[in-house]
């Protein structure tokens, strides 16, 4: 498998996992109806242990344009396959979406709520702040790629996992991302990745689904701006302290 | 142990743990009543765990009729031996689903919902339309078998963990049947193995349960279908991309 | 540390935690309060998972009457230990209810319901029906001896963890005990061991509460059979197939 | 990094983390609003598995002034490292619950109740009772404290994380905080850990948070005084049993 092919199919497993658990918690008549901020927590956690355990060889599974800018600056990652690695993720990204609209199409056909619907795809804010926000995704953003630093030592390309450890290596990254949703997704729904917010956003604008609104474009830059800002204070932290 | 009492075995404690925990769900009176999508999904990836340690060794713990045609598809597992284990997954998903029977009757003997008594055995639709169903049950049980190709490097007959794991070795298959269904079960309840739906289905048309109603045979060859054919794309993808 | 103390200790642990979430969930103003089966089951297998870190290494960690006896019907153990250690399993149970009391008292306190607050304590059925008690009792023990067989080779006096895991190899245990609990804790509330039953039962007896009600003495033989019965044929299949 | 630097940077994770997943469970209009003890219990421990993650190759990750005491006690750790270990500890824990207070301050605004406010910062009782309370946090710092030397032979300056476990190895010390929430914290809320107390507790006194209430001093002494006792009588164990 190629960089770009791992990328790819490991941000697609990523949003149809991520995605996926919204749906059904969000929508109506589904199994898991209104199970709760655990499920969706663990279930995102578990999604980024799947996209790393398919992509980690291969690409380092990096699955987040933040996490790509990030290492960019830290001078762990080629500038010049920055933008390729992004391309991939989006794509990815939007593919995983739209799985998921196939996939719980019954069950967006019984709702009729425009907010839930949208939450599905990508994230909003419980109270409509965008210095507040911007500032959430920030923290949320700095606390991933901080630690994925020293989860790593910043050499992810591609993922080097402990000796004998296989995918169990995947391990500490989603428990990273387990606890961020559970603690600090609290006021943004924690995108902490553009690519998992913006792709699904345009799925979720291209995908006929009866009554379901618009698709907030005025707060989608605070999703894909306060995860690179993020990165960038994790990684000149990083480096400071190296 | 021989590879058909490892799959024999294995997949009897898979459904023994897996409809067990369904059974403490839905059913009057126990001591797990009502207790949520959480707990359900979290014991049938953790009842995986639990077959693939016991089984793993002596038979590489496929348990799943979907995951034994996807690796003689990918060419890692030999046809000969795809109808012996299919053979062993049956049984063994039978013995299991009689056990839970047999441990939780006096609670079946108060309940009255022949739904959720059918709940406990096999899998049923949220929203019943055959096309969505089983294009549910490709998706879920593509990530399954993709995703164990990934983990495992398609090399499981008999399982070799990484050196110095032990049964460890067995967490990152029970987080991601964890996953599947936190994210991708809230349509179909994810089957994503026939012997998980057809064997039980079997033993709940047989077994005497005071007002159980049918067993729903017009559904039961979605999710023996739609598992093979998500394992068939599987391994297609994982061969294109290797 | 001798085997005997550590079983006493980790038995301790054991119990402290275990029946300390029992506390925090049935307990009128404790923080967990009504917080549910998954808080329970999560707690015991992770108190588990204490108890096998620091006893492992110095007694094997058996922490149960029934793994001990299994052990030894398998010959992996000495009889003429079985007694020492079931003696350390007893006292060290009992501490643990008695710090558990220590630690809720002013919760007990203020309680008024003598099911509860035996609950906490020790198990009891939630239909009671001697026959369907101890099966349940039996198919637990047995999950739980067969697969500790499998996880360790049986060879755990010591436990010989895999090289390099550390107390990460008591990983496997804890998600074990832990399905048992939501899986099949429905209908008896899986003591699956003697000495977490009956020594806590006896500190219930003892301790000066207000309003406690009998120590149901009646239903006590139950869980110290059942579980000894189910490690028996776990012995005797694990014998056959080895 | 130097070990002052990696005290205070892993301990502000984990308040960040720790506090931020009371603000998401209490404040009001959070997407976490009211999501229970299982959300809290598992964030918590996480919390621990990123400080340990980031702070543990270079400091040993205490991040809390009992584990160093309770260290020195043993005779693990020099006295000398004791008083700059703790003043990261309290310096690290003040800037993550600043943190949490900058993240949620819109949700801060549309709160009125004060307990609640207080209880993102510091632990409180259940039941206010100095003796009780300090039982409690004797017991739960003791669990903690001493199962700690036992994963880490006590020599954990720096962790020496077994050979190829990576952060995997930092998994066995957020299970251990995970159940000691999960059972032990059901009457003061489990401190543990008199930073993680203190610190935020002068952070809520001098933030401004309209209608904020008082920041309960005349508990604030339970919350160090009861770990330091728990952690020292766990070093006079484990060395007596050395």
């Amino acid at each position: 498998m190629t960089p770009f092919i791992a990328e790819l199919i490991g941000t697609m497993l990523l949003i149809l996992l991520g995605d996926g658990v919204v749906a059904n918690v969000l929508l109506n008549d589904t199994k898991g109806n209104n199970s709760g901020w655990m499920v969706i927590t663990t279930a995102w956690g578990l999604a980024v242990f799947v996209g790393v355990t398919v992509a980690g060889p291969y690409s380092g599974a990096h699955l987040n344009p933040a996490v790509t800018i990030g290492l960019a600056i830290a001078g762990k990652f080629a500038w010049a396959n920055v933008l390729p690695y992004i391309a991939a993720q989006l794509i990815g990204a939007g593919m995983g979406a739209f799985l998921v609209w196939v996939m719980y199409r019954d069950h967006f056909n019984r709702d009729n709520d425009p907010g839930a619907m949208l939450a599905i795809f990508c994230t909003g804010p419980a109270i409509r702040n965008y210095l507040s926000n911007i500032t959430s995704e920030i923290i949320g953003a700095f606390v991933l790629v901080f630690t994925v630093f020293y989860i790593t030592g910043a050499e992810i390309t591609p993922t080097k996992t402990p000796v004998g450890l296989g995918s169990v290596g995947a391990v500490p990254v989603a428990f990273l991302v387990w606890v961020i949703g559970l603690s600090l997704g609290g006021t943004t729904g924690y995108a902490i990745n553009p690519a998992r917010d913006l792709a699904p956003r345009i799925i979720h604008a291209l995908v006929p689904i009866k009554g379901k609104g618009g698709s907030d474009w005025s707060y989608s830059w605070v999703p894909v701006v306060g995860p690179v800002i993020g990165a960038a204070i994790a990684a000149f932290i990083y480096l400071h302290f190296q």
